[in-house]
């Protein structure tokens, strides 16, 4: 058939962010992209792929996808895990991307066909004070977007995940030597943020879907209380409230709040969802196509959803590449019980190095109809953008005690 | 695209035995095909799908799948169950032939490509005694299959499901007027099943997998004195043990036996396995492509079955059309916890209708590599076998109660 | 003894809507009768009993009401589900008819006498707008009616279930080639519900037992949260909140409200409503004799909801016929835990049909006192009305994904 | 304080086989040695090492161990897995060895001090024949070991997971350009295994403690019936039974049998354990320092198991160096709840490279007396043996699907 795999390449690039892309090519020619970019640890997953995923590559059947997929996953014995899923993830990714090609259809199609007309959107809007927020929320608004996450500024803490002062775009992945220390506290973020989010559901008014991002940060009970407080703000989520490994932590928000869940950008097997899903502890999971191990993998995360009545809902941030998104598209395009998208934009630069067949209108994003994912990559223009250390922040409380960020 | 659907006509025939199928064709000339049948219940089916589904698929894009499964599903609104599932099943597997069509693939590789190099397969060997069953087995084995489903007779019971009186193939639906009534009694059963399977193993050695349908005829506490009784004789699955509805009943047949238990091919959505998956009751799930919704639904059943560590085994014996059993094979060979196919052939007389890509070779299947599902069906061959009523038998015990058959 | 079977005869009709019909004669000249009505789906169920079951009762004796249950139920090998389970149900309904007449007793008598005076019903009111509805609701009390089921337009929503913009009576099928399809999004309803039930609740004060049913279209979290708003309402019940395979996700509205809820219309055996039953899930199972087998498995159902604290409440709307409504009525009146019954009517066109014996008055049905279930069915005005296609309606969020209708 | 770190430097070195290590030098002079090894992918390591980690740790005070480890952690972001946590782990115990060495004592004085005279250990020993595996046993009984792990050849498979034909001692990872292939089939293991087991406790007599290790082949219900069959035998324990994310798999496990099972090699965090530990699912919980975080990390999952009353037993074979055996010495020797240590040695070259002052003797291993972990690294010696790949063998059954190995 001609496709057998006969090179396998890494690519690092960095136009605005750093990205790590798998280019695979078949004897026949074709060419399939996938997505490894783990911010902040990016050259450990292009290692495994370069110096250890590679060479198992060339010489497989690129249709193989689901023998690549466990060959890969049951085959390093050592499984799971950010480094490890987001490698499998940008294999399994890109031989989708190549049979696809190789069918002449969008991935959507062989994912089982479109379910939907577009796929709904959010964007980020983010504001250090109510003013800023508003301006904010209201570009997003005029943009199309009928879904927004909004982030804010709390009074008695000098910086806040999702907002960044004085920027047009969010970014909190630093360039340079280290991680920013930014200060965390719950008091007064608990005091804070019911009235902010209120003044946000008074200014846009009913029929604007709003979401927020705690990243994290709240012990179990403040966790609880900040959902009974938000519950009359009807937001669309609230998401990652608590720090993802405590799974039993969601049972005490569960018991004192209808306000819905989401969780799960930091999750990378369906071992780590399983019990929330079982438990009907969430009601969006937000496994990400790149770090869970790629469309294989998610698919049978999105369908363990569905049994429970959760809907997912992938991470897709700008520190994601384009190829990411692009997956993530094709997947929600054709899986039901996926309920929106994260779209947070990529860097200005990144459009020089990738070029894209998704569309965003009117608040909806639509894969497009090209084989394959739908993603080409400008490799002269990729290398114009070489790599730079950058960190995603670390979170400290007033006393200096390390915080989960 | 010209993936819009034309038309979709039922086709039942019956050569030797009774078949409904749905053909699917596409305004580009493509047809896809599906088969809908439900042993002695086949015009319910056909009706369901020519009076009601038929309607609401012309005019529809042949390439969403998940759409029309969701949509014949839900919008059912009265869903489950055998006539409703299979006539989905039609649908989707039809549209899985188209969509492989279109593709110019087989449909294994839009499932995710072959996972191993065959389909290992398992025979029906049966006898009235022992003589006779030997002589079965070995049959099989000289057909070089290494996995058996052995039946034999019961003293003290003239009839038992499995084994046909001076037949040289077994076939349980008798055509007339209505079904046989065979006599059931546990305590014969019970007495005799463990000697007779042991006197196979004896013949055999170790190295021959066999298997053992119970075929839902034993009380919880009979079932888990089975299992236990036969554990020595190593069995590769004991079947259906207790009738299929009572999933508490297989607690107490695990509790006392490692035995391995499959069970299902009654079920007939993912709703009907959850508990046993979910609560480790079983080995193997045997939810069949054509009963169970077809290629979409039973690849769930199968993943989360996978979740469970428990392994699919699809239905697939002759009162499934070749296209199940086509189906079948795309899905087993590209899923990774398929560990066998029920092999049973099919009448002579579906030789003439059916054309089919699958092969057997030294006890594996392999799908073929004709685009869609690799099955023709010749109309005309099809309408020379004309429609005959047939049923499934009945049993009672013997003071007349009816009884699980 | 002149009970044996002589023939069985199933009839379609559509006076106003369609109802499948099945009439078992005996060779002693009694008429017994039965429903098979299928909304959507009828002429399955009417094939599955014309061309599979109808050939095994005759010649049956008609008293042998439980055996022919099993007989049918086990003798099928592919149990449960809609259409399986609504032949069943019609057999069933038509045998304890005719051993009604055979006693010259209402069948309430043969379950056991009646334990109440009358059976506590429950009419359906709807308004676009609260003006409408304040209207409806009305009329329904001044008919004496003191349980009133409301359902009322949503804003943002251009259809919700149970109400029918300009019509004197709500009918959700609509007949031509497919099914009407209705926008679905949940966050407007969760809005407009509370307030729209509190004002109906001022309007009629606290006396009047008001009803309210979201027809399954919510998730878990949703449906926790509308039971949680609804709760200073004193719902007599709140319906359907969730799909009803997930069983799990009542416990999460379990864990936040005490609202009693009602679930079960879809239900078509024991073994669906077993887990909820058992885990005192639910207040009332509405599992209706027709889908669900008939009187002799209803009253099962009801029995083990007995165990549990459970009452029925079985589904009777107008797309049942009139002799759905008169079993469940002799099932009500007998069974100790039945609470209520829907009463919906039926279309004018219906009453040429069929003559019942069955009274209302005063908020109470009764099931009168002719022989049998008290209803004859005039099969010259029958023929009157022909099939005419009719599906329900299909529901699809703003993104066109299909939802539960 | 002189202890600030001044450079911190990737050791990659392949004496024998291939040793991730770090190295962290303080100001003041002192080196402490950390191991990074994961076997088959262990330049990923060394990348998230030297790309993203190394940066981070000059400058920051040796002495803040904990803090250290929490900010590796949280600041990671994405957190788990094999790769990212071997990386923490080999900083936690590089810090741990300065401590040592900066406070002039052995790591397990600070550790809390002795809790025992020596460290119970076990020793492989492995024949693909009786005869070899009771000359191998003998060897090691001859050494002094009380404890020893038995692996031998099965009839019907070529090769067997801890057994290396006509080899002296047991490497599974072959060098080359890709993962060996080993097939691989349940019945004949579970045919063979406990008669194998059964010779070999006669041959030893009751006093020996004997383990065998599975290594994740089995399906639950056949993990199930292999705990029973060598319930006789009076295993110390039995060892990777089912592949560790199915925590479920091993309550069908202990339902059928009372022998003692460990886990949990592969685990990489108090996570994976939790539930295993929790449901007491398990007898011995074996993370390794390495793996597992480190001995900061491990020293939490061995408290957590000593609640549940279950026993800590590190993983140490020889594909981690000489620096995690002495750390999980330290550790063994402190901590009241560990069981047993695996005691496999090193590659005759890994002495020119590591030089230890743990010791064996008479069956116990002592971590030795010197300040710190007590290895020093010949870096001379250590640039003398390359890097060269090395892939872990890959498991498929008969018909070629991947199997865990």
């Amino acid at each position: 058939m001609g496709s057998m795999i006969s090179s396998a390449d890494v690519v690092v690039t960095s136009p605005g962010r750093n990205y790590v892309l798998l280019r695979v090519t078949t004897e026949d020619g074709l060419v399939g992209w996938g997505d490894a970019t783990l911010n902040g640890r990016e050259l450990a997953v292009a290692s495994y792929l370069r110096d250890h995923v590679v060479p198992l590559l060339v010489g497989r059947d690129a249709h193989r996808v689901e023998d690549t997929w466990q060959y890969l996953y049951r085959g390093a014995y050592w499984r799971r895990g950010p480094v490890t899923m987001a490698a499998i993830g940008a294999v399994d990714t890109a031989l989708w991307d190549l049979k696809g090609k190789a069918a002449g259809l969008p991935v959507y199609q062989l994912l089982g066909g479109a379910v939907r007309e577009g796929v709904y959107a959010y964007a980020h809007a983010f504001g250090w004070d109510h003013g800023e927020l508003v301006a904010s929320v209201d570009r997003r608004l005029a943009e199309g977007f009928r879904a927004v996450r909004v982030q804010f500024g709390v009074p008695g803490l000098d910086a806040v995940y999702g907002v960044h002062l004085g920027a047009a775009a969010y970014e909190p992945a630093g360039r340079g030597r280290g991680p920013l220390v930014e200060r965390w506290a719950g008091a007064p973020y608990l005091r804070h943020a019911p009235g902010a989010l209120a003044a946000i559901r008074d200014h846009v008014g009913p029929d604007v879907d709003l979401l927020h991002d705690v990243h994290h940060r709240l012990t179990p009970v403040e966790a609880a209380r900040l959902a009974k407080d938000v519950e009359p703000i009807r937001l669309f989520w609230l998401e990652d409230v608590t720090p993802a490994e405590n799974h039993h932590a969601l049972d005490l928000v569960r018991q004192h709040s209808t306000t819905p869940l989401a969780i799960g950008e930091t999750f990378t097997t369906i071992w780590d969802c399983q019990e929330l899903l079982v438990r009907g502890s969430i009601d969006y999971i937000r496994a990400a196509v790149t770090h869970a191990g790629g469309l294989s993998h998610v698919r049978r995360i999105a369908d363990l959803a569905a049994l429970h009545g959760v809907r997912a809902a992938p991470h897709g941030p700008s520190d994601l590449s384009p190829i990411n998104l692009a997956a993530s598209l094709h997947l929600a395009l054709s899986t039901h019980n996926v309920a929106i998208q994260e779209y947070m934009g990529h860097p200005g630069e990144a459009h020089e190095v990738f070029r894209t067949a998704y569309t965003y209108a009117d608040g909806y994003l639509h894969p497009g109809d090209e084989p394959g994912l739908g993603v080409e990559v400008d490799l002269v223009a990729a290398e114009r953008f070489p790599y730079e250390p950058a960190y995603l922040p670390v979170a400290r409380t007033v006393d200096g005690t390390v915080w989960d960020w």
